[in-house]
């Protein structure tokens, strides 16, 4: 009976024609029929990632698709360049080293975006490095990191450019080919309002030459094998049929809506929610805050408190801090299937919590400062 | 509208009320309420392994835990005894030859069983093996192997045994425990009667001492990150939360069913179905047969045509052979969520199917050798 509020950075929400896919009678995976489906599935995603290359479909976390970019292109000894500023930053730098792959630290303190000029003089610095690894949209931190820019400086090198997009995908401006981003990896559970379990990689001509020369070992993360299954709209291993027939038609929504309409919207919610965020003065985290996610400094006693009694008494999920920022932020979500009235019922709940925790707050203050920024909207 | 019958060995049908879950608002995964349907089914996972052990889950398809049972437990050079007889033992052999382990093959021909005495054999030869890797019932040509023998053997030696049961567990008498399987490997599309995208793996205490010694190069596949997270009923990367909830459903019916009585029923069908290829004059395949596939050779002019037909005919979906069988065998599937009524239907529309194919078929005759083995089945 209890009913849920979903405002964490995935999962998010889930459409309803979207999720009743998943419950269709399901299809073979070697069959012309889920070929078909599977056909659809890559054109969508290359207008998602907005891309011409092939994007390719793994089964797994996000994780997975990480893993394979890393496996995929590298060998043992090779130096790469990782330019985090968060949890997810900070993967890419565990996997790395995993398969003894040498990492150049290009670091930004938690809550600040990764520098490209750094980048830069690390890529002048270290001619041998073979990639450059970075994240578009820091889930932990909520932070953007400038992917246009940083794609300029990597272009010009011998790198090549991969970015985590897991959660920044379909919620704010990304274009993979534009941008010169070599591998884009993403998983379904954020931007793509879908259950998790499916994540995804773009691959350009550079990567795929780079590929050729990778030996680290990998077999389930090799993208030849991806590639090869790809000419007959196959995967190489079972595919998650019913995850893939209900990403068919979140793609379909996707391109309905179309996704500067997206963007645009995400954005909207962006502002309210940090305009909210002020009125309950609570001081916004990240230094460049991305459009899926609001970060928020909370008072360190009860920043672990705020998320599970939100849950419990009001079914509101929103994430605290992960890491060493655990219980010192609130991140409210604003990407996939969450909309203008998800947003106001989280902050008028938040609102009831603040108070019951013993916080100065005028109630109604943070609904009204974002209500002020949507409606303002609408006036144009 | 086109309606649809599956009698493939993966993905099996899925039951309504286990589909139906897949639909459900989604839950976010950090949270007391996934924490406890991930108990349950953790704990449902032992039952059905017949294990005392934990019972791990992957996102991913069954290579995803096959690979996780080579990276986590072995090192660069290792030697391996891998007794395969088919495409899954093969999977193997390439996965651990893709990370630089030594692979001792005792091989049996595709149809035939691995011979124990042989993996014996070559246990007393080689005495560094480190595991000695199977499977279960080779889906590829429809074999079962004889995994109790195997284990006794195995115990005996330093090594571990490792066991895809990918395609028989839940469908026929399967004991982790009782038959001294250190790892076992499965996934969700078959026995368990859901969609694919989930794998499961167990670790004996014997294979955790191995694990502390494993070299290889991991992160995703990496053992110890599933043990950790377990303790706090988490997965270490986002599962796939849906699958998991309909997995909760899925175990529910397995338990309320009982597990003998599923392998009793199987075992049943698989009788109905051998009679039936008889009456039919096709002639069984596997020299020792499985009771989850029943495969049979078809002339080699025909083989592809008769699972195109059937499918495109009549819905009705049915494996054909793979690899170096492509063409010569059909294999029909009695597992999971298949019933003595799809069976029915199966041979009778393959018999139609043949018909039409130009071969001298009965009408009937397969179907009413099947019913006889039913029907007796009932009179007890």
């Amino acid at each position: 009976m209890k009913k849920h509020y979903l405002l964490t950075p995935g999962p998010t929400p889930i459409p309803p024609n979207v999720a009743l896919k998943e419950a269709l009678p399901i299809l073979h995976h070697r069959t012309s029929e889920f070929a078909e489906v599977y056909k659809d599935v890559a054109e969508g995603l290359k207008y998602v990632f907005q891309t011409k290359q092939e994007v390719y479909t793994i089964a797994g976390s996000g994780t997975a698709a990480m893993e394979t970019a890393i496996v995929s292109f590298l060998s043992a000894g090779d130096e790469i360049i990782v330019a985090d500023c968060g949890v997810f930053g900070d993967r890419w730098k565990k996997i790395a080293e995993s398969y003894g792959v040498k990492v150049i630290s290009v670091s930004a303190q938690w809550g600040k975006a990764v520098k490209p000029n750094e980048i830069e003089k690390a890529l002048n610095a270290n001619p041998n490095v073979k990639a450059v690894y970075t994240t578009f949209t820091e889930t932990s931190t909520g932070v953007e990191n400038d992917i246009k820019k940083i794609g300029e400086i990597v272009e010009k090198s011998k790198a090549i450019l991969v970015v985590d997009a897991v959660s920044g995908l379909g919620g704010q401006e990304f274009r993979t080919d534009d941008w010169k981003v070599d591998v884009a990896v993403s998983g379904s559970q954020k931007g793509f309002m879908l259950a998790p379990g499916l994540s995804f990689i773009t691959v350009s001509p550079k990567a795929w030459k780079l590929a050729e020369s990778s030996k680290l070992p990998k077999f389930y993360f090799d993208i030849k094998k991806y590639k090869k299954s790809y000419l007959t709209n196959e995967t190489p291993f079972t595919p998650p049929v019913t995850l893939i027939v209900s990403l068919q038609e979140a793609i379909k929504d996707i391109k309905n809506k179309g996704l500067e309409n997206m963007w645009d919207e995400y954005k909207l919610l962006a502002g309210a929610a940090r305009a909210a965020m002020k009125a309950l003065d609570l001081e916004l985290f990240a230094e460049v805050p991305c459009q899926v996610v609001t970060s928020a400094k909370v008072p360190e006693n009860i920043g672990g408190k705020i998320v599970k009694t939100l849950r419990e008494k009001y079914g509101v999920s929103i994430a605290g801090g992960q890491g060493d920022l655990k219980g010192k932020i609130i991140r409210i979500a604003h990407m996939g299937y969450i909309g203008k009235a998800d947003l106001l019922v989280g902050l008028s709940c938040l609102e009831m919590v603040l108070c019951e925790l013993g916080l100065k707050v005028k109630l109604g203050a943070s609904v009204a400062a974002a209500q002020e920024i949507l409606l303002k909207a609408q006036r144009g």
